[in-house]
């Protein structure tokens, strides 16, 4: 799914100007389409982390789905969203370190462990609170691995 | 996947407070998901509709991830992107007509019609431009039938 070569050819093939951006909406499209899955996973993580907190009943059926989605957005092959020259350094609207393009072996492995860890997740959500509790752990673990590494703290 | 009652037990749990909002960073989060899937389709669409008019070389692995991709999209349970009270008259940076929220069967199968359609490119995209490009049409035509009845013109 992430061969080197396809990447080093997307590189190549989604190429894009890139320049000073203040605003989302003129984020290229690469970058929003990759804030926007960050954002359909902290959508799916905020259903799950309602019900681990309390601060919404556990609803095995929308914790099941939310579950999914971490699964499923998981899948998407990252090799379109990130081009060269969308890093914080190259553009405005974007805490992505330069360091992903320096590992980006590094950054697949971090994303597939996301992909794990949201398969484990989906396996017992609909099975209780607890289960949930104890298998959204691991999930975040990895979003913090691939923040603390590669996305910039401001 | 997209029963009425996890839809209308979401709509609940994800109500949020609208207000009004003057850039994409503050649009609600399942807002911002949706929009994002939206950006993650165009990309790949994008990728696809470059070979498809001969902008960029055919590339049978770019062309079957960027399909596969458009399938996975498709798979994102819809459920906790459309919260009540998100349409465009109750809020500023997005073109979600309200009709929507009217007609959540008819959105939902249009939905699945993109999925479909997605699949029957996913099945052909790597066997060569000519089958890429009839399937492509398909897809289109499914973004076309929800932005024609479902997404405000400006």
């Amino acid at each position: 799914m992430y061969s080197r070569s396809l990447l080093a050819s997307v590189v190549a093939l989604a190429a894009i100007g890139t320049g000073l951006a203040a605003t989302a909406q003129d984020l290229p499209g690469p970058v929003q389409a990759r804030q926007g899955q960050f954002q359909i996973m902290a959508v799916n993580i905020g259903v799950l982390g309602g019900m681990a907190r309390g601060n919404s009943d556990y609803d095995a059926e929308a914790a099941q789905t939310a579950a999914n989605n971490l699964v499923t957005v998981s899948q998407i092959d990252q090799s379109f969203h990130w081009p060269e020259g969308t890093d914080n350094v190259s553009l405005v609207g974007t805490r992505a370190l330069p360091a992903i393009w320096e590992n980006l072996p590094d950054v697949i492995a971090k994303w597939q462990a996301f992909g794990a860890a949201a398969e484990g997740l989906a396996a017992v959500a609909g099975d209780g609170l607890e289960p949930l509790r104890a298998a959204l752990g691991p999930v975040g673990g990895t979003c913090g691995a691939c923040h603390d590494a590669y996305r910039a703290s401001e």
